[in-house]
């Protein structure tokens, strides 16, 4: 019985070194860049994220096509709002946000790519263990194969790659990454915000970013 | 004069803590994938490279258009010829290689674009500090821009940009990289070469992928 127990528990203990699809850590903070393999458009962002309180502040600075944008986005899916921050001009729009939120994670039907050390495991700090996991999802834009990298340990994302019909091949770079919300203050309303009234008309945004980002 | 000298070291101190270019360790073992953005070209190969001895050993697999192609190549730069090895056929096609070899090193003249962490800094074994640097050089196949990515800490390959009005975007990834030489007899050409002529005549290659990896 004690051999038949010690067995189950070598197993599992075997079967728990295969990687698994991880949820990544509920609070972070970093930057990230976008690019899209046509090189029509190319983003960097600082962002916050509170998986807890399913908030995203993203501050973009990017091109698309030969036009230069700023795009500063505070998402509370909660309360179903997207303010549209210009923090120069003190103004606010203030959208309906009708997408869920999802937390950064490697989705449970994943498939398991690779797991390979980037830079070298011959020295400390040389490099870092990570996993590629691949698969599709149905997302807002249509359906996408995607390609999606974390850390082994902590489960942080450092890349990911994503191919829809509309847009191609886009890939996406996260770094500094920290646990923990560097400035919470990121994740509410400017005081400026507070008079904006709710728009439900359709602007022009570059791109769906922030249902990428929120779609990793 | 004792204050002047410790000034001195002190700024020499500080001067030391900005990323210097630098030379990745002589002997290294490894993979990397090369991918090009017109989606024509995606290669996967596993090296050894012995800067020493200045050999490079390359086995590939990839696509070039919709054709799948192998390819293992030994690079001896000391002697200028190149073999093309056939371990299945037991056959090889020995040729010159003229260019010179180059070390995997960060250009003098690189202007150094971000350090940062990929992945995260928040606990142990989730992320690794890299340098990203970035300039122009000529090549082979023309005048070209790169951006190379090495670990801070060893100099170890990690990423690679190089844009040629030939080739447009090219994207290598370099992993599971070691310091030292797995298997030395890799560098050496397998006993059923011993036979082959120089073939001066020039062949199909699908892609110059060696001058591009010494030229990293």
């Amino acid at each position: 019985m004690r051999a038949l127990v010690l067995f189950v528990c070598l197993s599992a203990g075997c079967l728990a070194q295969r990687p698994q699809q991880c949820t990544s850590p509920p609070l972070l903070t970093g930057s990230m860049s976008l690019s899209t393999a046509n090189e029509k458009l190319q983003v960097f962002a600082k962002y916050s994220y509170d998986a807890l309180g399913k908030r995203i502040r993203l501050r973009e600075i990017g091109i698309y096509g030969n036009k230069t944008f700023i795009i500063d986005w505070l998402l509370l899916y909660r309360q179903g709002v997207v303010y549209k921050i210009n923090s120069r001009n003190r103004t606010c729009i203030k959208k309906p946000l009708s997408v869920d939120f999802h937390p950064l994670e490697v989705p449970k039907n994943a498939t398991l790519l690779a797991q390979v050390v980037l830079g070298s495991s011959s020295g400390p700090g040389q490099g870092v263990l990570v996993n590629t996991w691949a698969g599709e999802k149905q997302m807002k834009i249509g359906k996408a194969k995607y390609m999606s990298t974390v850390t082994e340990f902590g489960c942080i994302p450092v890349s990911s790659l994503l191919h829809t019909d509309k847009t191609g091949w886009m890939v996406t770079s996260f770094f500094n990454n920290v646990i923990g919300l560097l400035d919470p203050q990121q994740l509410l309303p400017p005081p400026f915000c507070r008079g904006a009234r709710l728009e439900t008309e359709d602007g022009e945004d570059p791109v769906d970013f922030y249902s990428l980002f929120s779609e990793m």
